[in-house]
């Protein structure tokens, strides 16, 4: 919990400058977003509404939903003929996240509810941090809950994958891979379980009934857990921490005692926890496929293995950092062998997540 | 409001390495603190208690009153034989606050919690930037309202002795002084009016009935607003500047442009706003004085001087560095002399500030 934060800052490491690939997750999201804000005003026709946004992260998109969310509830508002309910905004992180960042930018937000919408009072934002695998809001306080591109982070390490672990059970891999053992994946999939059930019983008891969630993340379509579209980026960056070990810059155990805290389900999985929890039903469900490189590369110099490396070493570094202790010359290292790897892997393979959108509606 | 914040970080010169005043003046107001919980817990019995602490900067005192506060909460409902009510807590603080550092203390807090209440869920802690001079949370939803040490500073400084104004109506000078005209005390008073009541309306909004507030901050017995108890600190602080324009180091233009966006008020003067206002009943005030030196300095061998220079320069750098722009050296000058003045001052005068705690009932 302490280590699981993107790179902080403004550099040309940090999250909030390699983020177009969230940007762009969040993007296939909107449709689903505004269905469920339309449905909470016309059904619950609240004075006042509790948003919350889990892991905002910091960076660029930190306010994205927020504002999209608060351009639907104006445009229903207008159409039903109503006066806009209360908002309250609620952005959490981890208690590492950099909130300063975020908040740096709510006078700009507050300058364009004024200027576009006209609300002059009337929207409260605030951050809570703290862990979205317990609670965090008080009871029957949210009206709608969202998150993007975040409930793919586990609580923690599958203990008996963990540093602390005695035996390595996934040598040289770093999370589930085609050659990992039934016991890996086990491992990984109890814990989305506990993980993912105490998210749903957190929830269940903070959101209002007829309340609204849409829960974007890294998932597959595959049965396979080790199927490529959920496991192939670890996999070569697992290729790039060896290809420093056999060159003698990390020790080889120190890889063999590491995995991600990391699990992309499959919509099976969501369904079959959603079941057993019993407080939501899913509405919807929808899988998109998103590019490694969703720039546009002809009018960029750097490669693709250049661009995808960043936008992965700013969400792992903090993690790698404290496992590996690797510095930042031997970590500049590690991200060019890996996108020297991404590059070299190109013409045999197509570079894709799979992203899971879900819509939940808070049952009675 | 971009500027008005405490020395950032934890380094020499930051706000959290020199805040013991500010505890000080937190502990001079436990009581009254402790009375308003047992007050709202008696008369309301809340499900649920919505508590804001306003201005909480960032350092040791940041969580202080939070503590207090819940450990009221249990005492008096233990002796009530209920169960502990749901607690929100608010911090406020403006955007340019360090909320990273105050969140990095949260998971301490919870634990402490735990350990000590039994208090495993039902407590939500939550950051909110903004100006306290405006509205800041939904309507109704505050039980408790706290602030230290923050309401002396005025949302801006008056327009007419602003850097913008065509002419310096209190040159040499850098607040309220015995040679300042009736002009410069009217346009201070007339600044305090329009923040102490805008103020008081936007709380009144976000109170309940029969919510209490507790605020603490720098104001003065006698009815002279140049009253050393009010000003000696700027008085001598404004002597150090211009012995740093009398070795040239720093335009006298740019002493006379400055003035502090600061307010030491009477009781009477508060009581007059809080009459005009309407919302609040006013049933207790209490003046403190408080040693501009609070260490036990025969431990310690730093001259009062500098502990006293240390303790202001925390709180007042930002604002000077957005106006004077001296950089480091120069501000450590400033200092130096600033220290040196207020030693030789030493046997003249005791040094002293007043400090008042007042505390309101919202009206039905």
């Amino acid at each position: 919990m302490q280590i699981l934060h993107m790179n902080k800052g403004e550099g040309e490491t940090s999250y909030a400058k390699n983020s177009v690939v969230q940007k762009k997750i969040i993007s296939v999201a909107t449709l689903m977003v505004e269905a469920a804000v339309v449905n909470i005003l016309r059904e619950i026709q609240p004075e006042s509404m509790g948003f919350a946004d889990l892991g905002c992260s910091s960076g660029p998109n930190s306010l994205t939903v927020v504002s999209q969310m608060i351009h639907a509830v104006d445009a229903t508002c207008h159409q039903m003929g109503r006066s806009l309910p209360e908002l309250k905004v609620l952005l959490n992180d981890l208690p590492g996240n950099d909130f300063n960042h975020v908040f740096e930018l709510l006078p700009e937000l507050y300058r364009k509810l004024k200027d576009d919408y006209g609300i002059h009072e009337g929207c409260y934002v605030s951050g809570v941090p703290g862990s979205f695998y317990g609670r965090l809001f008080p009871v029957r306080s949210l009206h709608f809950v969202h998150s993007s591109s975040s409930l793919h982070w586990l609580s923690q390490v599958p203990l008996s994958l963990g540093a602390g672990a005695g035996t390595h059970l996934n040598k040289e891999k770093i999370y589930i891979s085609k050659s990992s053992s039934t016991s890996v994946i086990e491992a990984y999939q109890q814990q989305f379980h506990e993980d993912f059930s105490l998210f749903l019983r957190s929830r269940a008891k903070e959101m209002i009934i007829k309340g609204r969630m849409v829960l974007s993340f890294m998932g597959r379509m595959s049965l396979d857990p080790f199927a490529d579209e959920a496991c192939y980026q670890w996999e070569l960056l697992a290729r790039a921490l060896m290809s420093l070990a056999s060159h003698g810059l990390v020790e080889k155990e120190m890889i063999d005692s590491f995995n991600a805290p990391y699990y992309a389900p499959s919509p099976k999985e969501v369904e079959s926890e959603v079941d057993k929890e019993g407080s939501f039903v899913m509405c919807d469900v929808k899988a998109f496929e998103i590019e490694w490189d969703v720039s546009d590369s002809r009018t960029l110099k750097e490669s693709t293995g250049h661009r995808v490396a960043k936008t992965i070493r700013a969400v792992v570094e903090p993690m790698l950092e404290s496992h590996f202790h690797l510095g930042t010359d031997m970590m500049d290292d590690l991200f060019r062998r890996y996108a020297t790897i991404i590059d070299d892997c190109r013409s045999e393979r197509k570079f894709k997540y799979t992203n899971l959108v879900v819509s939940f509606i808070k049952k009675g």
